[in-house]
């Protein structure tokens, strides 16, 4: 059995003798009896096992070392020890795999740093069964709200010939030999025939598939291969990106303020036992901010109105805010605290912004960042361009290629709508769901410059 | 109002006036009236739309092109017509996007060749409406069977330094400029500091969670660079590839068996208008199939039973069958016709299987490939080897690097337990639901050797 089973009927086992599968965290012996920390992995919390003297096979329970699997059945019985309502006092075990003495992970302080070097055995720490499992939770609470809302979900193309942006840097895909390569490249010899890389965003192949299913969602992976070892930049990483017909940017506002508050309800209601553990080690006050966020309304304030905001601050910046131009993280801090909570600003300056959000005619676009406390841009979106002319002389004015981008334009020829959409980077989320703050460490195997190990 | 909520409550808008935003996807004209086949891709079925010379703008309407996007308020009444049982009489309507004359979508028999050459259009056609929202639902059953099931959802990495079969021919990843390269390669200047590639599989990452958590799945692209060109091969794809500790080889069948009944029962269950279409004008018999496979019992017989089978069957073979050896596609078919449903074939001599896969005593491993009709091979799986020693001398034998393997190798130390697990290639799975025989058409943009369109 599952400690997941045992636990959801916990009522109906007890007194009953019953038989696990697990490995051993924690081991405490003393002269007479025992306690191990017992878990399968399956829920948060352990179980604790209690031998004694009188057990069958003391010694050789007593000489279990952490790390090690075993089958064990005992009888469940309600406990009195603090930190445990349930125990199991084992009345045979099988050793079914022992582990070695340079097992690296024995229970006491580890460093984040260390645990990444075995990022194949720290999902049996604690910290991170609460993380992966709320990661799990997380992405399943994605797709339940927008399967529930008849979206269809869309699995963008990862290999690419075109650049969304037109200004990430992309890693190339190849089946060339590089080592045989003299000087001029012959992509007719590659596998595609043509220089290829890895994808930015799926958002342009997304509003493909608005235009004809209205509702769409991407979740799915990114890349980007920029050489930066920041605490939230990795080279891989997950992003969804809905796509929505006939909504204009006060409805994909509405949208992605809805969503939002339904995982953070989700993952609430489905992971109480980690969110009590980050909220005492990671994050204090963890679950308060999301019980927050799920009450709240979302601030929404036009770009413009932020730099006044801004200006008018009695503070001190690094960077001067600027009409016109980009705000800085500290201008992000700033602006999530001074409304007490997640900040939609829109209507940005053009030409800091994408080719294909939609033109205000103040020289903005129709954009909307939502800054949350704490993690910053949680998410970027925008009403798209569907207007053929104006996307046309906008790409003019960018100096950007328009033939390998006819099908995006014809779009806007075959039945153009308002459509909006925007992107969410899933780490993120997981960073603002779980306190903990570098990427790194919400990824099973983060990819950065210069690591791509297991 | 989406299409979707009208049809959720149609009899409480019986007789109301109400407002859609859709696309004319068809529209036949008489002299004094006409029908406006009209969806905004929110469920399979279209809405008629009816006008008569009396409707305000009747010549406007009259002169709508398929293709083009409006808004229409209209009175939504019963059909006296074949073919549906709602139709909205128009009141006025707004033009919101014409389409250009040049619109190759046109309401007339299309080849699936031609459709391909216009992937960003097709998902308008019906066909790709029902294949791509039966896509969106069979990965939401995905989820559902795996999560409702206490299994941990897993992203494993792309980008790899390692191959998991050992066999598969990868793309490579860098950074480097190809066209600067003269000769040898410095790959301590590339990106990751060493050669990189797309992943083929997330299996070994996910035994390392399976081995933290017991219970989950990968649901995941993986790459082939291999210069194929059949209909059942794609150099991007999805996979799903659940891991199980505590899960010999029949623990893990039984869980195949009863995803693949969760997942086609739930397609049954949530797109019947899509598998009614696709019955009609795909595969004849499709949801009798389907029906059928949900009902039936998968046998299990060992390849070597196989082998006498196919011997013994009075039937001219291709490929001779060979005891110890591979079958090929003409004994897969068979075999399902044989026992008139799903086989698993287990105990597959070891030498064509790969390293990983645990040994028994008589030279063959405990792997399973399920063979279902139609659609051959959809998953294989096996359990997976557990013991160290064995493990290593496999991997001697067949000259495989152990330093890269080192974690791997290491969760044989360090608590191993008996665990398996199996893959499935998600558009595998998709050419059996909807009976579409072309892994090009149950992919939104497909990547072949020369493709890499849109």
């Amino acid at each position: 059995m599952y400690l997941r089973e045992l636990m959801e009927d916990v009522q109906k086992h007890l007194g009953s003798e019953i038989t696990l599968h697990g490995w051993i965290r924690n081991h405490r012996r003393q002269k007479d009896f025992g306690f191990i920390d017992f878990s399968d992995g399956t829920i948060f919390q352990h179980l604790q096992l209690v031998y004694d003297k009188d057990s069958e096979a003391f010694s050789e329970i007593a000489s279990l070392r952490v790390g090690a699997a075993i089958e064990v059945t005992g009888i469940l019985q309600e406990s009195s020890g603090a930190g445990q309502n349930y125990e199991l006092k084992i009345c045979r075990f099988t050793l079914l795999g022992d582990c070695k003495e340079d097992y690296p992970l024995q229970p006491k302080p580890h460093s984040m740093e260390f645990l990444r070097s075995i990022a194949y055995l720290r999902p049996r720490a604690n910290i991170f069964q609460a993380v992966f499992r709320i990661r799990s939770l997380a992405a399943m609470a994605i797709h339940t709200y927008f399967q529930e809302r008849g979206y269809v979900y869309l699995h963008a193309p990862l290999i690419t010939a075109s650049d969304c942006e037109g200004a990430g840097e992309m890693f190339q895909v190849t089946t060339l030999p590089l080592d045989k390569i003299k000087g001029d490249v012959d992509y007719k010899k590659d596998f595609f025939g043509k220089k290829a890389g890895l994808t930015v965003s799926g958002q342009l192949q997304g509003e493909t598939f608005a235009s004809a299913f209205s509702k769409i969602y991407t979740f799915g992976p990114t890349f980007r291969a920029e050489n930066s070892n920041t605490k939230t930049h990795a080279a891989e990483f997950w992003m969804i990106e809905p796509e929505v017909a006939f909504c204009d940017l006060t409805g994909i506002m509405d949208i992605q303020e809805e969503m939002l508050k339904f995982i953070v309800r989700y993952v609430l209601d489905h992971a109480k036992d980690e969110l009590a553990f980050l909220d005492r080690f990671v994050e204090k006050g963890l679950v308060d901010k999301l019980e927050k966020l799920t009450k709240s309304q979302f601030t929404r304030i036009k770009h413009h109105d932020v730099i006044t905001i801004l200006k008018e601050a009695n503070i001190k910046w690094e960077f001067e805010p600027v009409y016109g131009e980009d705000i800085a993280k500290e201008h992000e801090k700033f602006i999530t605290e001074y409304f007490d909570g997640p900040v939609f600003i829109t209507d940005w300056p053009r030409d800091i912004k994408a080719f294909y959000m939609k033109q205000n005619d103040d020289g903005t676009v129709a954009a909307a960042d939502l800054e949350v406390p704490g993690v910053g841009e949680l998410m970027g979106g925008s009403e798209r361009e569907a207007d053929y002319e104006k996307l046309v002389s906008r790409m003019d004015e960018l100096n950007m290629d328009k033939t390998e981008m006819e099908w995006y334009l014809n779009l806007r020829r075959f039945g153009s709508v308002v459509h909006s959409g925007f992107g969410m980077g899933f780490e993120r989320l997981l960073i603002y769901l779980t306190g903990v703050d570098n990427i790194r460490d919400v990824i099973a195997y983060p990819r950065t410059p210069g690591n791509c190990d297991f």
